[in-house]
């Protein structure tokens, strides 16, 4: 009987840890990325994916060559912000799907505007080095029809379609 | 002893997961309405309220005709997000508050601008099939007082103001 | 063997807990800054710091003198959503570090434009009241090489630099 009490907030808790660790995953992209710091591309698995519009970068080294490129250089140096919204996490078992809109806000005219509001669609693996991303798509929400389905998916705990 | 220990670990695994549950609510609403998708209506109880400024809904039935009304389709088709931000919740037993700003970011002149920036109240009760949403009050923040005083009730977990 | 699960499922819980209250602290400023609410000055420490860029806040009289002041008070009536983003929370015993970004959106032009987007760094401490702010540093992502070196420090659970 204790046993089994004690059992069922094991795997309870387990629940709540395996959601707030893939939320701190995603809450960490956008102050690192922003930050031009290298630790961006841990947050894949080596062979993970980044699938962004028109850009597609296929593991780590691509994610980091990005980050370190003269375009993505050029936009902190102006003024930028990669806000990425509260999570919604499904989790089963070692896999799981994540759900959030971006906002790319960058310096202009003596404000901010914001130049890209994106749906993110977040595909991630439990590893033995902690809960890390398989593929992300994001896709930006000017009325192509993929963008509202990726939020669809991602809510519905399913793979990015198509 | 042990059953002592054990009883306040279920009792505070529950307050966390009470509060999972409803910011998982919360942050479906955006990705869900800027899918178009039927589960929207969902998230309120059957005579739910969604009272937004000039738009008073009452009844699942009539949130999910808002998502489904030539108006919301045309804000999708053409690029549309609404970014719901991070939740202040108070679990009060069976009812709870929560609160949080949201934008309503939209196609435009070749990138985004900001439409709305919103006071959200919600006012939630535990059902046998989860949490779902009583009465969610939304308020623009274009200095009519409402606004602010919805703010600070969500803060201090009391319901929505008048 | 039981009280050792016990014991580690009370340590893994009081992580969740504390990141919890951290992050619920911080998704409280927003709304009580834009409804202009005395309670913003309690989420300092009695003698805590709100630094950002020019303006430098001693203490909890001065963050409550300057909600409390003509020009806050002025944002409030001409419509503000100081809307912060998910944290990152790093917990180190009665020490924390969180970071987010923050946008302030003020009413403007019928709409709402993104006045300032902001790198926050929060350090925080545990009291015998709970946890509260020992030093929030903003700094405007304009460009100026203190805003990405705070968020970089922020993730990885570092003070705030200089």
């Amino acid at each position: 009987m204790t046993d089994d009490r004690i059992a069922a907030l094991e795997a309870r808790l387990r629940i709540l840890e395996d959601e707030r660790e893939i939320a701190r995953l995603m809450a960490s992209y956008g102050p690192l990325v922003d930050a031009g710091a290298p630790e961006v591309a841990e947050l894949w698995l080596e062979d993970g994916v980044y699938d962004v519009d028109e850009v597609y970068l296929s593991g780590r080294e691509q994610v980091a060559a990005m980050v370190a490129s003269e375009p993505h250089q050029s936009w902190i140096r102006g003024g930028c912000a990669h806000v990425v919204g509260p999570p919604h996490v499904t989790v089963d078992g070692d896999e799981a799907v994540a759900v959030c809109h971006s906002l790319m806000v960058v310096r202009a005219d003596g404000g901010f505007v914001v130049r890209r509001a994106t749906a993110n669609h977040w595909a991630l693996r439990r590893t033995p080095d902690g809960w890390r991303v398989t593929t992300r798509t994001n896709r930006i929400l000017d009325g192509r029809p993929e963008s509202p389905a990726l939020l669809a998916a991602g809510v519905r705990g399913e793979p990015a379609p198509g």
